[in-house]
């Protein structure tokens, strides 16, 4: 398993975890972030690559299949307007997606979380790592281990 | 095959039609940000539906392979310091993935494009649809056709 020690997301979990496997994990994502878009999560590969398309075909799967798990669990449980995926890594060249729910009154909609804030949004409930968990571990049973 | 009249991504192609299947094509994004950000593309599904948690397990692997192979063709072709996916979709709601070859000196980096311009970037050499049509023509022969 490839690994850097200079590597953030190979030194720490870079989020609380909610579950993992041996290819990839589940973070929820705190601070102002999280706060403002409750229920962000990212899902960290574990291998130190910085691009899907250096991963395996079996592999590359097998995190989809954790993001769009991710993605059903946010629906489910913070039934948002719309949810955002992205796989960036500009500063953080260690492959990691963020699924980001998103709401028409949000401070950024319809723009991208990263672009100029849009308004002033009011606070929105936030979502427990346990709840978050159960979620998830409900979407990730129904899949195959196998890509 | 669901489709929606006041829908730009269903009324036409949405940029250079590169490529194309029954589950999704490829386009060449042309403008500004063609120009900033050479080989520049979008994955852009057939169906309207605004989530990849909407689609079949076996369409959502169909469309991350195309992602995939057009991010394979880019690092081949164009050489970026870095690829960035992301499926956004909050302005139009009709599921497509933008797959962006970014370097160092680009006019955003280490920023996502969708934020404020960190400089004024030199210009950089365009890339032809040919090409680009020819390279995502050799990785996507790769693939097979069942999820």
């Amino acid at each position: 398993m490839a690994t850097n020690q200079d590597c953030e997301l190979c030194a720490g979990p870079g989020g609380e975890l909610l579950w993992e496997d041996d290819v990839c994990r589940v973070v929820r994502v705190g601070g102002a972030e999280g706060a403002a878009f409750p229920g962000y999560c990212r899902v960290i590969c574990r291998q130190h690559v910085a691009e899907m398309s250096s991963l395996s075909a079996g592999d590359a799967h097998r995190v989809m299949d954790v993001v769009l798990a991710t993605e059903r669990a946010l629906r489910t449980i913070v039934e948002p307007d719309k949810i955002n995926l992205a796989s960036l890594g500009n500063l953080v060249p260690h492959l990691h997606w963020h699924v980001i729910p998103r709401w028409r009154d949000d401070s950024h909609f319809p723009a991208p979380i990263w672009a100029a804030a849009q308004r002033n949004a009011k606070p929105r409930p936030a979502v427990g790592g346990t709840r978050l968990q159960q979620a998830l571990k409900t979407e990730l049973s129904t899949l195959t281990d196998t890509p």
